[in-house]
């Protein structure tokens, strides 16, 4: 497995890119984006448990059901949700104008928003950019940056990747970009992910796959618990490499689902450590737990915790809060068992044992916890479960992004 | 029922006081308190929730269940949790001291502690302050004043009530005290809560009336989600008002949870608007559910998301985030049949209806979401359930007393 450039333009066959069109008032911004395989796909997707669902989403999953999505058109700047029976025409006609212009059939695209909620979405604007994003797609990281530019939001920094592996003598690729710093928790939060990929495989393997990629990397980050109306996530696999079809489980799939595995894990950190306002990647390590699920909902829960996040903000050794939010996470577990460790690239040290406190030194845990990337390690001793959650700390600047967001 | 002074010491044969023994190190402030009634009492209490409980939380559970508690003994500035078998030994003491200061059983007394967690509470220096905590207990407002003191940590006001009604001719009194502003969600939140009342009462019905109270009144204050490791409701009936024993169901015995239920949301509300760098109090009204239950739920979802509090700290008329807060409660309810409208002393205004936004005026949204107690009415027409939840603001110096509390 070795990372290379291109993001969602790596893999073969794709075409990518990113406009202003104006969706965004007067803001230089790009703000609509395209992705799409010159060949047909097989596709997965997964889309937010919110019930207050997108217009976009709504849409995307009718023609996910359908079998035959092939590409994407985006907006940023209106999340087209809470906008009734106009927003699902507007959203329609998204897939429409997409159709049109690629001369596919609309059911053939997805369609993903994201921006503020309950405003209309300026249909006409993106109808008038369709000739401008046609001629923006290339298969080249300026396609893929372009395209990535114009989802972002409050997003600080560009999230993407992409690998190649070989599957039995055939490399094959992956890429992805992401969007998403606010509303961000388990269970999707308002993110946009697009992976692409040129590996020949079955939809139920592509589904498979993707559904345990994600249930281990976006869903075991947590920015501030608000799971978002537009969240989506979307695999396309095209097929271009030509290797050997996967279509049930062996070397080759185990291989594949690996890939994207690492492929999401490493987008879902970038996403966390770009939390709003974030000045630190926060990761919490749980282990010793019965099982898997058990050690994932107790590190969700540590990192979750506002007071844990403003500790690590102040760099405050407060490990009290980590075994409060423990408490509450609903799981029962003997108190008396817990350990907890604060490490950084800094250093590492052990400040609970037993449930209870050692004697440690606080300059050197405050030398530790100001670093940019930390990690709470907790072991509970009651079995070999395990999980990591990615979070990021709580500052100031998140509450002034958040205090005025639609101004 | 009518409002009356003298907090905890309001009711006949009630005793209170509170010094500064030095638990708290070199700070001038009060930290160890005391609360007694001169007559046997009845009692009910309820305890956190969160699975790391504090020492003084396991006393008091096994003093409580022997039904003769009469008084209790709190301290602040040191939590005595995480604290293994010497914060217990340390908690047992405390009773003890109370009562050889008092004369009574040490199982008559309840113990209680806010503050650092995993810090050997230090029991000699509360020992040394007895005779003083002794000498203090008085039974005017000044005895009130200084226990409530003494319980106080974050909280930046003093939140208490008493009250008067009539059973049958008598004049019975309730009065309370309550301490917490950080780690408040429901199911209780650093918070320590103190009522006294000289109603003659069965323990069955003021265990009741106490369960009914705080369900409708802590359980529905929320401030950053997380759940104290401390968190006690203590209810001390002494029976001094010499009323006609209330111990079944009828118009005295729903006078008594009348008043309870108007003390506790009083008391809940207080602590709302005290949030730790709270600005505002925000109160979330949710009507039209199936039932009282669902209502409560949605309205916390709505009043602890992040978003929807930066937003109020704001003064950011940002709907949608209300609509996604309620999307993620985790019930099923139409959105289309969602209407929404802030409120405050400024005015009232509609902003979105049918799940839709409406047009309104931002300047006059603006004018009613600076008002420092703000409300938002949500109705989803589903039948006649209605609850009311209160919080606060998400402000930039929630994360600034957090960043750095130990220090």
């Amino acid at each position: 497995m070795k990372r290379i450039d291109q993001g969602v333009c790596a893999p073969q066959g794709f075409l990518a890119g990113g406009i202003r069109c104006g969706i965004k008032g007067g803001s230089a911004k790009r703000d609509l984006a395209l992705v799409y395989s010159t060949a047909p796909c097989a596709s997965a997707a997964l889309f937010t448990t919110n019930r207050v669902k997108a217009a976009s989403i709504g849409v995307s999953q009718e023609h996910l059901a359908k079998g035959s999505v092939r590409g994407v058109i985006a907006n940023s700047g209106n999340a087209n949700a809470c906008t009734g029976a106009q927003g699902m025409a507007a959203a329609r006609r998204m897939a429409e104008l997409a159709g049109e212009a690629l001369d596919i059939s609309p059911e053939q695209m997805a369609v993903a928003s994201t921006g503020v909620i309950g405003v209309p979405l300026p249909i006409e604007t993106i109808a008038a950019g369709m000739p401008a994003l046609k001629a923006a797609l290339r298969a080249d990281a300026q396609g893929h940056e372009a395209a990535l530019e114009a989802i972002m939001t409050t997003d600080t920094r560009k999230k993407a990747g992409a690998l190649e592996i070989d599957l039995a003598g055939t490399p094959v690729r992956l890429g992805g970009m992401v969007k998403g710093s606010g509303m961000i928790h388990p269970n999707l939060g308002t993110m946009l992910c697009f992976i692409t990929t040129d590996a020949c495989i079955s939809p139920e393997c592509l589904d498979a796959a993707l559904r345990r990629a994600v249930q281990r990397s976006f869903n075991r980050v947590t920015v501030d618990g608000d799971t978002s109306t537009n969240d989506m996530v979307l695999l396309l696999a095209n097929g271009q490499a030509r290797n050997s079809r996967i279509h049930r489980p062996g070397p080759e799939e185990a291989a594949f689902r690996e890939a994207l595995e690492s492929l999401c894990i490493a987008l879902a950190r970038d996403m966390a450590r770009d939390g709003e306002g974030a000045t630190k990647l926060l990761t919490v390590t749980v282990r010793g737990t019965w099982d898997e699920e058990s050690a994932a909902l107790l590190a969700k829960s540590v990192a979750s915790s506002s007071l844990v996040k403003a500790a690590c903000f102040g760099a405050d050794a407060n490990w009290g809060r980590v075994l409060c939010a423990l408490g509450y996470a609903g799981l029962a577990f003997d108190p008396h068992e817990v350990a907890v460790a604060f490490a950084s690239p800094a250093g590492q040290l052990q400040v609970c044992r037993q449930g209870m406190g050692l004697p440690f030194s606080e300059e050197k845990a405050k030398e530790i916890l100001l670093a940019d990337s930390i990690e709470i390690i907790i072991t509970l001793g009651q079995g070999p479960g395990e999980a990591q959650v990615w979070g990021c700390d709580l500052s100031y600047e998140y509450v002034k992004i958040n205090g005025d967001y639609r101004s």
